[in-house]
């Protein structure tokens, strides 16, 4: 149960043109479901720091399955997670994050995108998983 | 005054049957009085990136001879260990690490569990930390 | 096609049975086939340094599916892949390291020991993964 | 002088058929005249543990503006570089790393192949970098 390259290229695809929808410039990383990058791209003048990001957005999400963003939320300060992004060499627990699923709901990877507001990442990371 | 591999291999037994009787599926990580890593087991399906965190909760406990989630409480914002986390290589500083003491009181290692929600967590470590 | 738990502690009990055959103390590591820890046990008395040997040897095993030893040949100086060493946070290409199949021999996995003569390491550890 | 993601694409695709021509699985990476990620692909069935090797051949073939295997002849014991690779967070000096140059000879990034032997891995690497 492992995504493959040519769905990572599609799902790729597809998440950039939301990006260019939305007149913004992306990184974009794909993970399969042992957390290992699959594809990667850097969109032209896209942030240099976004890349480390987009790489460690799709990483979280598969580490723990969900959203990166709701990690987010449970890693404020008082709440039960935080500083949870001292593990795994570094977490990036704002939207931008979404598992990867096949037809039968089972996660096969994540997507990570990093290069405009957390709401404009997450679009477009969500864009890319849904085009399995 | 250091624990056994036999002895962590019990306390993993006893905290994988709490794991199950939560419905859970946990990372169980064993260290010993020097810190060092001894026993470990993913259960199957259990977050990948618990795995990390499971190591970081014990070792975290036997640092400072104490439950993560004390020091948690001191980490917060405005409180006396703020940001602690940056050493020793990354801590964890939220419930689910706890120290293992032998018959005398003597802590002799830790256990620190990562799969679920925090209480989930701290139950299954206390749990396993008792049947030493 | 990932090792399971269960399969993961079989593997375990009989590499320790072997190390104790060969009157050796072990580290002994089995990681997935996304090459991330399933378990792991540290015979009492092993050496500490060697902990991170076997989970490296582990790892290498299944970056490479092949042998750490059959690596270790082609890095010396002089040699194709010399100082291949450096990727991957550090490998270890001496014996010890050996993939684990199953019945179809599809690649579920990898086990990595460490603890006495490199002879004695890979033994244990092909012990192991016969034992799937 | 920069590589363009469209430009990175068409190497890729190049790499990917050549790498297809000879049987083999590589993992394929394009850094820019900055040394940092603009694509990446991991074939179905590459060795994990290439993923690291590809990005830091591309990276060591733009450190230096030359291929990675003259880097590795400098760089065996006794030679005036020996033991180079222990700088920018690793390097790999040996083949399968090529420098990208645009119509006017200019270096624009570099291409880092890793999955097979170090032959093979150069001759995608080439293959790709004179799609420009």
């Amino acid at each position: 149960m492992n995504i493959t390259l040519e769905q990572a290229e599609k799902l790729i695809k597809t998440a950039k043109e939301k990006a260019k929808a939305l007149d913004t410039k992306m990184n974009i990383a794909i993970v399969d479901a042992g957390a290992n990058l699959v594809a990667f791209v850097r969109m032209d003048g896209a942030w240099l720091g976004s890349l480390d990001i987009a790489i460690k957005k799709a990483k979280t999400a598969r580490y723990f399955d969900m959203n990166t963003g709701s990690i987010g939320e449970l890693s404020q300060p008082g709440e039960s997670l935080f500083n949870i992004e001292h593990s795994n060499n570094g977490l990036i627990t704002f939207p931008g994050g979404v598992p990867i699923k096949n037809g039968k709901g089972e996660i096969i990877g994540a997507i990570g995108v990093s290069g405009s507001s957390v709401e404009n990442d997450h679009e477009v990371a969500d864009a890319g998983a849904k085009a399995i």
